[in-house]
């Protein structure tokens, strides 16, 4: 019942605070005798870790990954999984100012307003360094879901800046700061973006994570669908205010002929004449490429004074100083990514479990 | 695992198909000693029963609910509330067609590539007709939430067609059948459905729910936010392909000082001078409107022949004929609200496990 | 979080009181193409029902199934499986005694002090006519397992009498109204039970289920441990004080020599001399037989009068009048039988998520 | 649906092996604002520490336990607590014996038949070293539980020779190395045991585990009753192969008559005359004593040789040599009071969600 933990038969739960000793992450149900290096982890938590380019916030956190259990010998045992990143980063700091006032846009009044208590370090339990351990747990259910099925993810917006799908090109998202697959866009962003830093301002983002090789029947109707999840796992990470599967809220403005994907036959089983529907039907998958978009809104982390209140109800101002993302969805396309492995790992332990062959 | 089960605390299951014998709902974790009739929840089904204007399907069902466990005299017991709706409309029919056939846009390849069967007659398991049992549970779970939190839904986007947010007037959602609160967008919605109905195609919607009332506090960090479930809850609703909080997806637009909301001292606690966020940071809930909009695709019961596949794996074309509904997002509308009822209710108990004062 | 539902990955919800309009389960999870038929659970279900010799209760209930959903053409399709049973033998009756007082033994206060209400009428939620949906759930579960995987019970202790294991014959378990397997202690049963019964007291009994074919490698180590789960679903059913694997509490007065069954080398794997363990080591089957006993406490519905206390906290006396069991442990080898299927059930589905080959 | 989590509401997941780096604990739904120190963890670790006396193992863990999140300032915040108890006694052992073959009466075999693969240094996840945490999350449930529940557990058996009741003293448990309260027994049990000891050889134990002031109203039915959750815990604890609650199986040999608690008029609500019941009744807590027993079966770790099997099939022999447990129920003495504990914290949090008063 409480909300640390996620996934059924892939599951796993993370704790830490973003100024405590360390932060980590439990998985429970990972299948045995797969092999598994803290390697295989550490690449994925270097694509997301801050500071590898002017435009992400200049936290150094080396990001080191360590197993401390449910590997012996290189495999996977079947037993949870223990992994554990050091927070190194935890400078001697003023919290003097954030501890007495709510930042706008921030958590600090809600988690108040809940427990009466909070973390007021850089957040505690709800600072965007949790996602590493999402990054850390997606790694691990990459390797659950094999090599047939390939995940990846593009920022396809920024600001009011979109990119131009007819130049979508998937090499060009490791070629630029942004994981942009429009490189006319990643040019125009870069100038955007370092006006909006130099401001001390911030921008929201749209993030697309797509997933191949997915094969059809991934799913649980009629509450634990597909989509569902994904809709869930998508909202869950920090800072996103909307989710969309396919045509997404694009399908309000279409007719039922241009929204249904026809089929034909195929070489191997069907294929659709069109994927608006983003790989799921009914809330299953159909072997389509399953498309995943969500919006990330701008950090309010910003050098203007806001109007805000104190813990004593007095109103005041506050100006939420040091480093910070000026785009925190760039950041945000490895942990979507992520989200969608585990999703997806989650869901074919299952489908197994019910439809064995 | 298996998906038929919504919620933790507050939490039901639902069974039964679109032409079977009966579809049901049992909930389960309902506090003791409220008072509950079947009246209670027939309010509610009767907004969502479909044969009501000529822009919703024909299929007469009476749709009275019987309580058969769990209440006694007049109150809940807290043991297993047990709801079943007779399905009386089934109408001998010729399903040979959809029996043989793959309709585009709907579960029917989905179902059988999971299970390898399917039950064909009207979509099954996979039929809007299991919504019911999601009102029904709504009911129960606005019982629990008392008369301090209204739950209010819209239609605010008809195919390309929008409402002008400066003349809402939420008197005006019960006097068209559109749940239209822009009495001006609901005589143009008339003209323009009644087109899409003659023409046999069909149309999608963008619904927008509102709960006022919501204390702050509610939802589970980091992975069962209160957003993260709600847009989970919505993405469940049949042919629901987007989900949104507060500025949504245009807050991927907005910079970082028009997107956060500042806030003042105000009588009872603080206020907040905007509400961006839905009512929602961090995944819990401020005390704010909680605000959720949910795209619906058109459905693909069109009376144009589209490309599919039969079971033996042959092209074909499929017409759906009979009863169908050209904008199926109205009929949403009612579920929408309901969705919102379970996911505050289950967390409303989930918040007093854990924080008891 | 709320507790009317039992398995993971085979998932029961039950609902319904002794003296409603009818009591029912639903079962989500359930494995597609499996033949299903009422039939299949209504001779499990006759073997548990009431009234069919002196020493059981005279209660009629024909206890006949329903089927409402999840079956197709006469075999299961993957979604909820909707069972009910009529309640027939509500008798208008008199409860003004037990409405009025608390009966000693019988959940009558416990629920009233949780709840604040109860359904007085036979015992409302806490009535033992629940466990029919359990062994309509076995009924199900055992088709999941298949014919490989053989489950029996028997009844081993009535009072203080045990049987002879020496004696132990299978054939005779379905010769006498015990469900003994040893025919000169059933004779004596019969004689020492209908003096109980004359007398208008009650006996215990212990009970033991074997499960006979169960694979190497079902339970999940280290809470949701086989024999853990098996303990919780036996101590789980009405009047069950106490539960014990294997040797149970006699291992506590064996040597470490004694206790740790031994193994060699067989035709098929390995063979083990003993089965103290009662096929479970470290929460994980040993393809040895799974052996649990239970025993159950003598019913409290006697015709002596006993010391009570009234709602309003006044002493009293109380003497349950009417119909009733001197034995409930005969009734419980059906139900035992039932909850040994649903745990196998759901740890084969649970075991093939993780471990699929 | 992995198995490495216990409890719904208060929920806590364990991780690592027997000579892992380090083992762990992360802990779920803790109500914010607790007061909580490493040392109130630490003081009931060090109940449980191995070595204390000459009839526990000598394997030398200082068992340090770190808080790693979840608590600031010296209180809980609501958020997960993570604790960490480093594997000091790692001592570099050949394993050549115990890798080649399975040892009679551990779950060598099972893992292994399960997993396709085991960590065979000491057991690695099966080992009883996993209790250690079950032990620290049971010292955060007695905080949640507060003061006026008091929890207190005794060991009432050693192979055949059990306790005088009517010498039962609570203060003589902490006087002796075997938890016992009776002193004779004690005295008695240091000639029996030393013998076991020095034969190599192993014996079986009986613990009994009371919670006083347990409110009335705690357990849900009708599956997760209090009794069959307690039935769950305690067999999930190594080695353990019976539980009864109250009575337990002598509630089989009793009359109705002399089976059910009397009730009478008291000063703060009602009191029961006698509690054979074990303070549950319909799988709910009535006010009394909570009184749970469980087995433990002798360690299979003995110097006789056994007949055993190795990973290839072949017949063969086996001595488990080094530091062992002569009667391991004692070190289960501490667990089954955390057992208790746990279970407790997880009801009372899940009975304030549904029955807030």
């Amino acid at each position: 019942m409480p909300g640390n933990a996620f996934g059924q038969a892939f599951r796993f739960t993370t704790w830490g605070e973003s100024h405590g000793p360390s932060i980590g992450c439990v998985l429970d149900g990972v299948p045995p005798r797969i092999p598994l290096r803290e390697a295989d982890i550490q690449v994925w938590l270097d694509r997301r870790r801050p500071g590898q380019s002017r435009y992400t916030t200049q936290r150094k956190e080396p990001d080191r990954v360590q197993i401390l259990s449910g590997v012996f010998e290189g495999v996977t045992t079947g037993t949870p999984i223990s992994l554990v990143i050091e927070n190194e980063d935890q400078r001697s700091k003023d919290y003097s100012e954030i501890k007495e006032k709510f930042r706008p846009g921030h958590a600090d009044y809600s988690y108040w307003a809940k427990y009466g208590i909070r973390d007021y370090r850089g957040g505690g339990r709800s600072s965007a360094r949790e996602t590493a351990l999402r990054v850390a747990a997606g790694a691990v259910a990459r390797k659950v879901l094999g090599d047939t099925i390939r995940i990846r993810g593009a920022l396809v917006q920024m600001g009011a800046h979109a990119v131009e799908r007819d130049r979508w090109d998937w090499a060009q998202v490791e070629q630029n700061p942004f994981w942009c697959p429009d490189p006319q866009a990643a040019a125009a962003w870069a100038g955007y973006l370092d006006g909006v830093r130099k401001a001390g301002s911030s921008t929201g983002a749209v993030i697309e994570i797509v997933a191949e090789g997915v094969p059809p029947g991934l799913g649980e109707p009629v509450y634990d669908k597909l989509d569902a999840d994904l809709a869930k796992a998508m909202m869950s990470i920090n800072a996103v205010k909307g989710v969309e599967i396919g045509a997404g809220f694009a399908a309000a403005g279409l007719s039922g002929e241009d929204n249904a994907d026809e089929m034909r036959a195929g070489n191997d089983g069907l294929r659709f004449l069109s994927n608006r529907a983003g790989g799921v039907l009914g809330g299953i998958s159909t072997g389509q490429d399953v498309v995943v978009r969500f919006a990330v809104k701008p950090t309010s982390s910003i050098l203007t004074p806001r109007k805000t209140v104190d813990v004593r109800g007095q109103d005041s101002e506050i100006v939420t100083k040091g480093r910070h993302d000026p785009c925190v969805g760039i950041r945000a396309v490895p942990v979507g990514e992520a989200m969608m492995a585990v999703v997806l790992a989650d869901h074919l332990l299952r489908h197994r479990a019910q439809c064995p062959d």
